[in-house]
């Protein structure tokens, strides 16, 4: 901590000055902030009051428990990636594919802690269940948009493709991070094709055409 | 529990009489038993205790701290996984795939909840550690197949490619376990064609013809 940061006192008091609204984001940006070093099991409301420089019991009239603040910081995260796909869902399907991956990759980048704790959150209680909820209506969404309205009809091969996919997509983007390279732009081109790759391996050679079809990611 | 079932006591003594191999074995059994129900969280000794009918204290002398028992019996799972896919490995390329492939399927049916764990290991400590070396150990595998012995000068794309799959393997498995179909033989095909579309998809043609003109699996 540098010596120009205010103390403790001074910040819960700041905290008391917004709000509740505004605190609970603050929370969230707090809780956010230290996820990386602390981990989806390590994030606690003790260790939030204390990196916000807020008394937990502050904290605690905010968000009962730390699942609770980590389902709303994620519920937030994917209520932001939502918007944002949003302008592509009525384009042709083969533009919708290209821009709406490459929107995906960059949401990933701008917000990669909301981004890790979704690719890592299998066993937390909550958070597990909102991002297979999340995870299910994306599939039905791409389902959908190969033709199958109903997911329920839609061939077992095809939703294992694309439920696959979703998971590759989440690894590559680990992936790329760690790597360095390539660029995001060329990363979301990749995860396109092998989303085609993924649709012809089911059998669906004519969703995976139009999948492919698409040009170039727009920049 | 039904009538005819030793107590508590007498399973206690039944473990005593084995030795400390078996014993390690015989908890590792019955971690694996509760483990859907409970989950990776959710494992503790004392629930192993009382699943076993023996005092925990007991338990405690075979592995020190659930995660151990969790380690050790993910470590045999694996082990076992290793043993399986090792006489495929000096096979050409294109046989090694597809063979591989569906021998991992089986494996993930059989062993489907040391699979689920090893699946969803992604916070608990030791255990994720424990799964991110065996990934980074097959991405090495299958990136060295392909031409490539050091995989730190592979292609970023190629190495994201196969790290990616192997996500979409774990997810598409873990699909079919739920939509139960198709049958195996089928989803270890569409994973090698995946895998070749993929590979494509990362720009290594060749790659991608290799594992594609494997034939098709045998039974």
């Amino acid at each position: 901590m540098s010596v120009s940061e205010p103390g403790e006192g001074s910040r819960a008091v700041e905290l008391l000055e917004l709000t509740a609204h505004e605190r609970r984001q603050h929370l969230i940006r707090v809780a956010t902030e230290i996820f990386p070093a602390v981990g989806a099991d390590g994030l606690t409301l003790d260790r939030v009051a204390t990196a916000s420089g807020a008394p937990v019991s502050l904290v605690r009239t905010c968000f009962p428990t730390a699942d609770a603040l980590l389902s709303a910081g994620l519920a937030e995260a994917l209520d932001e990636l939502g918007e944002r796909l949003l302008p592509f869902l009525n384009l042709p399907p083969s533009d919708a594919a290209r821009r709406s991956v490459l929107e995906y990759v960059r949401w990933a980048e701008e917000r990669r802690d909301a981004f890790r704790c979704v690719a890592s959150a299998g066993s937390r209680h909550g958070i597990g269940d909102l991002v297979a909820a999340v995870r299910a209506q994306t599939v039905r969404l791409i389902v959908g948009e190969l033709h199958h309205p109903q997911v329920d009809q839609a061939p077992a091969a095809l939703r294992i493709a694309v439920t696959g996919w979703l998971s590759f997509a989440s690894a590559a983007i680990l992936a790329r991070a760690e790597l360095g390279a390539p660029d995001l732009e060329t990363l979301a081109d990749q995860l396109v094709v092998a989303l085609a790759g993924a649709i012809r391996a089911a059998g669906d050679e004519e969703g995976a055409e139009r999948v492919a079809a698409s040009g170039p990611a727009a920049s």
